[in-house]
Formats: C-alpha cells, sequence, structure tokens
C-alpha cells in the first residue's frame, strides 16, 4: 500500500516515513518524533499555554490544541506529530470530574473505589469527547500533509489506575487492592475502558488521526500473571475493535507499555503493528524475539537530551545501531522507529532536540547506505 | 557446610533454612522473610519509633534498632531478620549531612553536584559507621540463635543517585545527567561508593552478619547498557572484595535489582548466591535462566496483602508453584527463598502477614512431599 494513494479528503501525505515504518515497509532512513513532544520544553508551548489560562483549557479548545501539536512539528524535521490531549479525557467523560490542580498533578473528584461506583460506570456518549475529534480534524487540516498525525489513548489498566487512585500514585496500593480483592470489579472496568478506548480511538481515525498509539503507562506496576489477565487482555480487546483501514488508508497501531520489556514475546500476539520499548529494553534482543512481526518504536532516555551535543549524537548512534539495519526492498521486515523510552522532560533545552532528530536523520542514512 | 557447626562466640544457630536455601542446598520448606519487615505497619514499631523521637534517632541507638530489628521474628515465624537501618547511613559517613523532614522522605544537605564536591568525596572512615556495627552484634546476640541476621547496603548505583539528588527522585535527571554528560565524575562516585560500601558489609559480617543483601533499588531505572556500565560492574566490584565466609561460616550475598528482570542473564555472572526478584519476574522462566547457579529471593507483590486471606493463599501458592518444587537431598540445586518484591506497605495488616508465611511454610512443605 501506499499510504499518499487514498480517497482522504486532506492533503497528500509529503512525508509517510513514519507510516511506512509502523508498517514494517522499507524507508530512506528511520523516522523520529518524541513522546510529550508538544510540551513545556518549547517556549512557545507555555506561551500558548499562558493564552489557554489551564492545562484542560488548551487541551478542549480546537484552535490551541492545534497550535501546540503543530509547533514541534514546525520546529523540528520530526515525522510524526501527535494529537496534544491527555490521556484523562476518557475518565473525564465517564463523569469522575478531571481537575488539574497548580503543581499537583491530575486529580478525580469522584474516584472509582467500590461496587456501587463500578455499577455506575459506563462507555460515555463520545459527544463528549467532540472537542477531542475536533482538534484532531482541525490539526489534521493544519498539517496540510506535511506529516501523518497520530492519536492516542490510555490502556484500559492505566486508565483503571487513575481512575481508582483518584490521582498519581506510587504504589498503586489502591488499585491493586481492588484487583487482588475484588478482581470481578476489576474486570468490570476494565471492560468499560477497553470498550470506550476502541470507541474513542475509532472516532479519532475518523476524524483523521492515520495512526493510533495506545500508553499502556502502568502496565509494567503489574506483577507477572497480573499484567496479562488485567492489562494485556484489555488491550486485545480494544484492538480487536479498532478500524484497521479508514478512507482507503491502513491506519497503523502502536501499543507501548512502559515497563513492559520481560513481556515481549506475549506482546508480539498482539494485534498491532508496532510496539513501544523503554530504555532498558535492548534492541538487537527486541528486534530478534519481535521483529519478525512487528515494528519497534523507541527507545533513547530522555535524559540523554542533558548532555553535550557530541553525546547526544554518540547516544542516539547507539539506539540505532543496537537496532541495526533495518528493512530495506520491498514487502516487509524489521523496522524501527526512533523515539524517547518515556515523555521528553519539561527542562530539556529545545535545541538539544534538533541535534538529537538530526544525528537520528544522518545516521540511519548512512546505515542504509553503507549496505 | 553446616552453617551451625562454626566456630563462631555466638548461640547456635537454630534454624539455618534461610541460609542453605541461599546456598541452594535443600531445606524442608521455603523460607521466606519480607524485606522492611521492621517498619510502620507493625504497631510495636511505632511505639519504638515513637519513644526514639527520629528515625535516625531509632537507627543510631543501639537498643532501639535492636527491638525493632526482632519485632517481626517474635510475632512471626519468620526465618530470617535483618538488621534495622538505612541505605543512606553511607552517604551520611560520607559527610552529606543526611535529614528525614516530617513526611518528606530523606533530604542532604550537600548533594554532591560538580567536580569540586566530587574531588572532596572519599571512603569514609568506617568508625563513622560504629552504631550500625554495634546494633549488628547487639542483635545477633538478641537472637541467640532462633534465625540468622541479614546485614545490608545499598547499592553503588542507588547511593549514586540520592547522593546526586540529594532526595528521592521521579526522573532521575540530575544524577543522569551528570552519568550522560560526565561519566569520568560519575565513574568516580560509584568507586569510592563499591570500596566504601564493601568496608561497610565486611564490618557488618565481623559484627556478626550471618548474610548480606545489595540493595540496588534504581539499578531498574537505567537504560541497557548504561544498567551494565554504571551499576553492575560497580556491584560486581563490591562483591570482589567481601568476605565469603567468616569465623568458619560461610556468609551468602543476595543482590537485589529492582526492575532488572531484564538483565538477570547477565546478574548471573555475579560472584554472590542468591538474586532478588521484583514481582515483574516470571519465577519460571527465572529459574529456568539462571536457577543453576542462584538462589532465587521473591517475588510477590506487596499490595496481594491487602487481599483477604484466601486469596493471599492463593497468589503465596501461585508464586511457591511458579518456582515449582525446590531442589532436594545432598549437593546444590535450584532453591527459593520466598520474599516481596519490594518492601512491605505501611499500611499492611498484620495479621495478613500471618497468614502468609503460614501459607509459605505449608505449602511448600507439601510440595517437597508431593515428590
Amino acid at each position: 500500500m501506499n499510504p499518499t494513494t487514498t480517497t482522504s479528503p486532506y492533503a497528500p501525505l509529503q512525508n509517510d516515513t513514519f507510516l511506512r515504518a509502523c508498517l514494517r515497509q522499507a524507508t530512506d532512513y528511520t523516522p523520529i518524533w518524541m513522546m510529550r513532544q508538544a510540551g513545556r520544553f518549547l517556549p512557545e508551548y507555555c506561551a500558548t499555554r499562558a493564552k489557554a489560562g489551564s492545562f484542560m483549557g488548551l487541551a478542549t479548545n480546537t484552535d490551541y490544541a492545534t497550535e501546540v501539536t503543530l509547533q514541534p512539528v514546525d520546529r523540528f524535521p520530526i515525522d510524526a506529530a501527535i494529537l496534544f490531549s491527555d490521556i484523562l479525557t476518557v475518565p473525564d467523560a465517564m463523569g469522575l470530574g478531571l481537575s488539574f490542580a497548580q503543581g499537583e498533578g491530575p486529580r478525580f473528584a469522584t474516584p472509582v473505589r467500590d461496587e456501587a461506583a463500578v455499577a455506575k460506570l459506563e462507555v460515555p456518549d463520545m459527544d463528549k469527547l467532540r472537542y477531542v475529534f475536533d482538534a484532531v480534524t482541525s490539526i489534521r487540516k493544519a498539517l496540510n500533509g506535511r506529516v501523518p498525525l497520530i492519536g492516542f489513548s490510555g490502556s484500559a489498566w492505566t486508565l483503571a489506575c487513575y481512575m481508582v487512585e483518584g490521582a498519581g500514585s506510587d504504589d498503586y496500593r489502591l488499585v491493586k487492592s481492588m484487583m487482588y480483592s475484588r478482581p470481578d470489579l476489576m474486570h468490570r472496568i476494565l471492560q468499560i475502558n477497553a470498550d470506550t478506548i476502541a470507541q474513542y480511538l475509532n472516532a479519532q481515525i475518523e476524524a483523521g488521526a492515520q495512526a493510533v498509539m495506545i500508553f499502556d503507562s502502568w502496565g509494567g506496576v503489574l506483577a507477572d500473571g497480573a499484567f496479562q489477565e488485567f492489562s494485556l487482555a484489555y488491550t486485545r480487546r480494544v484492538l480487536s475493535q479498532l478500524h484497521k483501514e479508514y478512507n482507503g488508508a491502513r491506519i497503523p497501531s502502536i501499543v507501548f507499555t512502559k515497563g513492559g520489556g520481560l513481556w515481549l514475546d506475549e506482546m508480539e500476539k498482539l494485534d498491532c503493528n508496532a510496539l513501544g520499548l523503554d530504555w532498558t529494553v535492548n534492541l538487537t534482543k527486541a528486534r530478534a524475539l519481535v521483529g519478525g512481526s512487528k515494528a519497534l518504536q523507541g527507545n533513547l532516555d530522555p535524559n540523554v537530551l542533558f548532555a553535550k551535543p557530541e553525546q547526544i549524537e554518540a547516544e542516539a548512534i547507539k539506539v540505532l545501531n543496537a537496532f541495526g539495519t533495518p528493512h530495506s526492498g520491498s514487502g516487509t521486515g524489521p523496522t524501527h522507529i526512533f523515539n524517547l523510552g518515556h515523555g521528553i522532560s519539561q527542562y530539556t533545552p529545545p535545541e538539544h532536540v534538533g541535534t538529537l532528530v538530526e544525528a537520528v536523520h544522518n545516521h540511519s542514512r548512512k546505515m542504509r547506505s553503507a549496505c
């Protein structure tokens, strides 16, 4: 398939490197984007954020969300844009009352902690998330085909963590207590979450998202056994309901379980195109294990970006070399999408990102020409 | 070797199950102890802590440290005691000025953040840690041979995290920035830490510790490659200097890297007796990988202890069965030491720990008789 020849109403895609790499097709160089690339490390983001007044003011305003999504694309020659939003929009639409207290992170007014609260949960009307889909369409238009747009959601388990804890957590005591003592309640939350996420991602695809990513940010806190039952099974449930194609274009899906490196062999069986990896994973081993069927995305430690330019280059090259030369020629084969192993830090000097993007593009071209 | 026939000045050991399992020798049942077992989940601990006035008041007072170390041994039929102390005693002895602010966790007055601070670092006089060694001797006497006493230290990398960050951290930005931008400074810190830790553990052994454990609590935050260079190499340096035998008794050593499951094959080459595992690791796979040379310690999720007794039993049995029947008969073979995958939560109901210990002892006896 050629992602640029579709029946889409949008401008033709000028850079399909990211989508091709997701689909394990050859590319001239290794595409790169960064988790949380539209974020606080960019002064222009902070300026828009100040205008919007609050994080949710930013996320719910189509113009602002479009503006900040495009900022990193305007500044760096990155190969994909990702919708500016938050994974907690979904439980918010379920009526849990999301707020962001100053300097405190997200908090839910009515966390889901008992049988009565679980009984009340249901898949929300997608109209409550209309602002997200409007942002997707607006961003897709504004991108004008420069790079593809990635939509996203938290995983069923990761959303459940926030829904039960009511906020971030160090030890996941409340959500794990429910999981171990009332697995029936936990399964019900996860089912509802999974079906909601599937509708949410499909609506993003219908609104213009050209790929989707599931952030299983807290899957890695689960015990072996519990991960398979309470996270992986519900990611599978989401994937089984997703559009694989839309308007004639294939829609690649990426699953990223932070701290999930030990379960790669089981994640290979997921019906998705790419797996995200954090920096603890050895890319050589990961490619040998799952590169035969999945594209791999990752996995530079974001803290590398605090080093000097020549050190950033050296670490980027280490990651590229650990994966090795990707598939070339026709058909499909092992491919790599360069990314960080976690969101970029707000303290990152923006010019260091420029160094990284250039290093990835240059070295990955050289690797291919050396073959 | 029979750990009870030594030239030790202490009372003969009545329960050598833990030491035998560390040395991959057969035992009648699977021994169990819990990380942070002398801690806030016990009301008697909180009472002693209140008398002592502060955490360091507790740790530096021989009588109090002895009292709290023995509390879990008095309450539960566990198979080992572990010195009550803190991993930060070592950087405190280096002059970094440790304090525990109310409800805030540890903090260092003078963190090590630049070349000048690194240049000033040196292996401290072990006399500054005399209170730890005095506590070890006092505890060993008070135990009167009931169960063996474990001494411990943080790993070189884990101590460096606290020394550079100056406190706990979410992202390890400062310590990793130094690691990536000034690896020379980081290596110097780690060398000094490793040599200090070796002296510290040897002094604990000389004072009466019958086994030692290295807590590499933050090794798992490192990228693949960086872990080997900045954590594992210095754990190796510590181990190479440790007493393997003292007063005619073998002194087993345990290394626990939280989040280190992906590096088990490399950790197998360490000159230690046992490897600690967190709950993300599949014990069946870990045994197949490294059980041929290392005892395995772990790996129940501490949050299981918030479930109902029958669920705690079921989860304990899952862990025991995942490891499988340990070695029996003479010689050495795969053995298991039951533990949590992390410190016990302060919110744990103490009676649930009783349920766990009983379940582990009972089921592991049954597993052996079924052979």
